[in-house]
């Protein structure tokens, strides 16, 4: 039986699936705010340990949100999970701690779009730009029904487009990328910039101190709030540039468009960021656009890893005297 | 022996290679003006019937300026190309003509990148982007060592990337596309505009009536006229921000920049566009992009069609009752 593990920020959820991948259990934890890597690991195998054990479990991928090197399971930087400093051989100790059942590790948004293909929005298209509109922009690139990661593993990392040449500062250092316009982070970032100079935003008041919710968002929106429509607006738009921009140069016809803050937001949203692309391109290419929002929401994470045990057809990656070199390196 | 040709708006250029890519011989004609494709097809002929001829000839590959269908052999659109006013199966009557020698067409950026891939500057590198900056701007991907061509045929296509948003028009009906801002007709369009209003610009004054050539520009740079300086810091500019952005999403580390305006103008020119993506890049990833010249300059379209007949390894497009039914048509 094959498992496949979405590994948060703040939560693990994992799901054992059948040869037809259907879901057939699934277990989740928090993620472990203390002991860093070691603790996510012990925390991951609880939950694997739930639904099998070997021999029953054949093989178990998981998605990271980070900078993966799929070829050795290395999880090069991962900014949102606690304690994670350094790089880590997640895929290698998370073998060993299984009793050496093969494991695989790709970056989150690579496996959520792997889902999509496989099962979801994007069944069947070879040619796939996946973009998740969450706390940041992450983005992938399924390139004739292979997922491509690129020589740095950074491929499809379409937050980091220009979208306003000079513009607002992105989390990465630059300038003007995509996400500082449409992730959420950089919406909330915003807001309360526009707040503290004396701007009325109902997205303040109903956030207060929390964190700025796509729920917040969506409300504020309801509400008509002009911050919040301003922000959205904004958002629409610079989406659209980036991925016509991408379109263009990779000629890709289909986009799935999921993640938190799109969840949220819906259809409508999918939609107006369809328009604004199309608006962007050339005439006669545009039209060969699709923009789909993602099927699978929150499930998706966890499905694409679990497919990528079957799909990816690598060589299983521990070999044990590598994991405890690893390890005892720390 | 293999075949190549290099069908440009003005002139075709056709060599013969050995198997170690070296040309052996060439031959010239000027791209017909009158006549159409069925005129093209003629000249072509007659450029590799000089050089070699059934069963000598084993295969022909044809560089084309346009968009092809590299599957079926047609070029669908061809602008540049004097009375090529509908899509025309170039490949099976090319094929035909030549008493079925097998042929292959793609566009001509694709086979000038790879030949650079395998002959010039970007010699073992399996992820290149080719950027062609001459009358427009042409762009071409070698990803995994294969030329991505995409469902439409239009992958690679960089001078269409949004550079800035809402900005000026560009050939193909949109705007702010990078061609607007780093082709050298948009540049000559700006210039003249510039001129008509009263700026004073050695670029008018030596190309007068005529076309404002690549010389023109690098000897107004070298005599430090203010409005081809301007123009020229633009085209680097955006340039730069286009190759920054298609970096991140496709994760290739190098860029080979070749074409008419970009050999003219040299490797100060290739060196300024590399500093300016830099500059645009999320930190830590800029580093690994390396921007080149290309080696191989006017010979490179030849020299990639040619490489075309032993690399694709495709079936030969020719069909006899193909290309009859496709000439009838006209």
């Amino acid at each position: 039986m094959n498992v496949g593990v979405d590994l948060g920020g703040t939560k693990i959820y994992t799901v054992a699936i059948d040869s037809r991948g259907e879901i057939v259990g699934e277990a989740k934890a928090k993620t472990p705010v203390k002991g860093g890597p070691m603790a996510v690991v012990d925390a991951i195998c609880s939950t694997v340990g739930a639904l099998a054990r070997p021999p029953e479990l054949s093989a178990v991928g998981v998605g990271a949100p980070g900078a993966v090197d799929f070829s050795t399971g290395e999880v090069r930087r991962a900014p949102n999970l606690p304690g994670w400093m350094e790089p880590f051989p997640l895929g290698p100790v998370l073998s060993e701690a299984l009793d050496g059942t093969p494991v695989w590790v790709d970056n989150d948004v690579n496996v959520g779009t792997l889902a999509e293909h496989r099962l979801g929005a994007a069944a069947g298209q070879p040619d796939v730009l996946g973009l998740f509109v969450g706390t940041g922009v992450g983005g992938a690139l399924l390139l004739d029904g292979r997922i491509r990661r690129g020589p740095t593993g950074f491929a499809g990392e379409i937050g980091h487009m220009v979208v306003s040449p000079g513009g607002r500062r992105c989390g990465c250092g630059g300038r003007g990328h995509l996400e500082a316009y449409a992730g959420r982070a950089g919406m909330e970032r915003r807001a309360r910039q526009m707040a503290d100079r004396g701007t009325d935003t109902a997205l303040v008041e109903v956030a207060r101190a929390k964190r700025m919710t796509s729920s917040v968002f969506a409300r504020a929106l309801a509400a008509k709030d002009s911050v919040a429509s301003m922000l959205v607006d904004r958002a629409v738009e610079t989406l659209g540039l980036a991925i016509a921009s991408a379109a263009v140069i990779l000629d890709v016809p289909l986009v799935v468009v999921g993640g938190g803050l799109a969840d949220r937001l819906g259809a409508t949203f999918v939609e107006r960021i369809g328009t604004a692309a199309l608006a962007q391109m050339p005439s006669g290419q545009g039209e060969a656009l699709t923009l789909v929002p993602g099927d699978l929401k929150d499930r998706g994470g966890a499905l694409g890893a679990a497919l990528l045990c079957e799909l990816e057809g690598a060589a299983p990656l521990a070999e044990p005297h590598v994991a405890v070199m690893a390890r005892s390196r720390r």
